[in-house]
């Protein structure tokens, strides 16, 4: 990211580079016909061993879940499954694109969840718009999983169903769009306050962006320790505040709430008016490069802090943000410094709460693992263009897994206590296993080489 | 199988030794904690690559599948994807012992659908018993899967759910307790009639037990070319004929149609009066060894074939049904001659019509199936103590998985047409890598060595 206009990149060779991906995707996806596949965890050495793993010795596995049903969190994989369950209402920026098109996004979810954190994520593409089908089918998958994972579907109906289905089920379920990207939005605002000196508590923060992510954020800083009253929301119609008329606790019982207890000061208005005084930014809404201004920029505090997250170009340039004055600025791409990705959040807090058998994931695991992220990062350094730890850093993984799995057990939500060590021992060795398998795998091509240089 | 009385082994040998799996496979499973896991199909060179498995690449499969809803069979997994799913209402011989307890039987099937034919099979254990929300969930699970295997449902809802689930889904549906066990028979007794010189088609076959299986034969029977009126069926109550006025259609449609069509020679009585003069007898009821008594195979017709498929102990003894002039025995256990397996038939069947992305399953896909496991094993030789293929002749999987896809493209429902060579090749490299897989993740420690020696 520079400065001057000379090392700057021309839009045009940044969107070029953004479709890069985009461009080879289809035809990686085409050759490779599927992205996670299901493999034996057990040994095999002859078919022998399937009176074993079948009939007729299965019988005597069944009859111990009968006898007690919690083992079926020890006898099978149930407690390392997470179903990743969409109806395809909110893909990406692509909207309602439905299931047959969500399956690419959540085998990719399902990849990184086993890449990544060790978590054996399989996709649930539903054939319904229907939020009460939706949990329905979630509470009748219950007993096959040991976890859930909502992605992708649409507001409002997304907080229904993730607060439904949590009411419902004994296992841990949430929405990544939610709190997988708060996670790590809290994790990036953490250092950058520390960064640039400045008491969390004490500051203004605007949300641009009034969508799922951004309404879960404001639950997540305002339980983290973020005044209601300094936290300021913006949507398409200007500034939210509690005169509002068009946000209903019929339509939209979550934003109406926020309106009630957002924004003391007050502040009516368009979004240019969101950014005066405040000290940090933060914008999940849809893509730029000019849905921020950088005239809206410098009205902002000093050592301001500016998060444009939209995909894949976000909601104002970087130099751009930073020639109106901002000290650090996040984004949701990997080519800029800083970049607040949900990969960081998700496979390690579901590592975390699996690794207990936990009856549920709580914002409060969320914020444990936000300050995990946080002070891993912190401990190998930080600066204003490193305020996240990288997907590259896999160490960091456990360590975000151990955090939520100790704040499961303070909260009493965890099947079983395993302690600190034990947990981190675990978590490291389940990682490694599936970063091993899938390297032995490639370099034996029993996962194929790809047909051409992938370079990006 | 021994046939005096100093070879044979004794009962309690049997039934000992028929335990000892029972007996280790808890302490197996709580080793491995799952038999099946989740692993990354395509190459991951860098986490760079997940710009092109995730966003922002993936975005462009998925507008490839909105363009052509067809292309979730290429650009994702799904073409590879099974769900086996079960309400748990009728497991092994245990019962009614809910979706937990089923788990790992599920998870067992997933494991031989993956080393015997390659299939990316995912256990679906169903916390509800009501058939109309299991068909409900099968059409909401149809965007992720390429085929459902429907196991272990009670009789006589699984008749109906399997029948609705296939009007209601584009993809193929099965219930491997009725077409996969009807397909093994049919093979065993494709070779047994050759091995004793009968034509089948004037043969009297009796089916003893009216469970899911044998109402399955019948059907299977008939289609094949049994006359109707040739079958003779057995339930617990005696020989099922057209005055039984218990069996109604309100009840069991099903059983009922067999009423009106099978034993056209109007034979009552109970289970001993349906052994007389007939060629075949086919068990699959309840555990013997007294169910089916030596008495009774003698007033069978000459070179009679008896197939006493319950397990663990046959409904008849091999021995004690050759001394009542048998002359090929069969049963479901591992450790005598001709097993009737089912492994035999699912893993290949389903590689078969996923390779051909095929809309449906039909009868004639089995008996195609069953054909081919017969001429299998007639090319290498049969003779009365070698019937059918084991497990370990592996290339009879992708053979039957070829009959089963070119009956498919015959039959009009196959998406796509591959050339027999092409279809072998494909199965052949499918289920080989499925099994390198296995064995080099063993070999690498990444599967663990099992705790203990495992022969049984």
């Amino acid at each position: 990211m520079a400065q001057n206009n000379k090392e700057e990149p021309t839009v045009e060779e940044l969107l070029a580079k953004a479709k890069k991906p985009e461009k080879i995707s289809p035809k990686l996806h085409k050759f490779y016909e599927g992205k996670v596949q299901v493999m034996p965890k057990c040994s095999i050495s002859s078919t022998d061993d399937f009176a074993i793993w079948y009939t007729p010795g299965v019988a005597a596995a069944c009859r111990d879940i009968v006898n007690n049903p919690s083992k079926s969190f020890e006898l099978t994989n149930r407690w390392n499954y997470v179903a990743v369950v969409t109806d395809g209402s909110r893909v990406l920026g692509l909207g309602d694109i439905g299931p047959e098109a969500a399956m690419p996004v959540m085998e990719g979810k399902a990849l990184l969840f086993k890449y990544l954190g060790g978590v054996d994520a399989f996709p649930i593409c539903l054939q319904t718009k229907n939020p009460r089908e939706i949990v329905r089918t979630c509470k009748l998958l219950e007993p096959t999983f040991g976890g859930i994972n909502l992605e992708d579907i649409s507001k409002p109906k997304c907080f229904q169903v993730l607060e439904d289905t949590r009411n419902q089920l004994e296992i841990p379920v949430w929405h990544d769009d939610q709190q997988g990207t708060a996670t790590v939005i809290l994790a990036g605002l953490i250092n950058s306050f520390k960064i640039v000196g400045k008491k969390p508590k004490e500051t203004l923060i605007t949300l641009v962006g009034s969508g799922s992510a951004n309404i879960r954020t404001a639950y997540v800083l305002m339980r983290w320790g973020i005044k209601p009253g300094n936290i300021i929301m913006v949507d398409t119609k200007g500034i939210i505040h509690s005169k509002r008329e068009d946000i209903t606790k019929e339509i939209d019982p979550w934003k109406y709430d926020l309106t009630q207890k957002t924004n003391s000061e007050h502040r009516i208005g368009d979004i240019s008016k969101a950014f005066k005084g405040v000290d940090a930014v933060v914008a999940a809404s849809r893509p730029g490069p000019n849905t921020i201004r950088k005239e809206w920029i410098t009205t902002m505090a000093d050592k301001s802090i500016v998060f444009a997250c939209a995909n894949p170009i976000p909601e104002i340039w970087p130099w751009e943000a930073k020639k109106g004055g901002a000290q650090i600025i996040a984004t949701g791409r990997s080519d800029f410094p800083n970049q607040v990705n949900n990969s960081l959040g998700f496979p390690a807090i579901f590592r975390g709460v699996l690794d207990v058998k936990a009856k549920t994931v709580t914002d409060d695991m969320c914020i444990a693992a936000a300050t995990e992220l946080a002070l891993f990062a912190e401990k190998r350094g930080i600066n204003e263009k490193n305020i996240l730890p990288t997907m590259d850093e896999w160490e960091v993984f456990p360590r975000e897994a151990v955090a939520c799995a100790i704040k499961s057990i303070e909260q009493g939500v965890a099947r079983i206590k395993p302690s600190k060590q034990e947990l981190f021992e675990q978590a490291s060795k389940i990682i490694q296993n599936a970063r091993k398998s899938t390297k032995l795998l490639m370099k034996n091509n029993l996962i194929k080489q790809p047909p051409f240089k992938t370079d990006l």
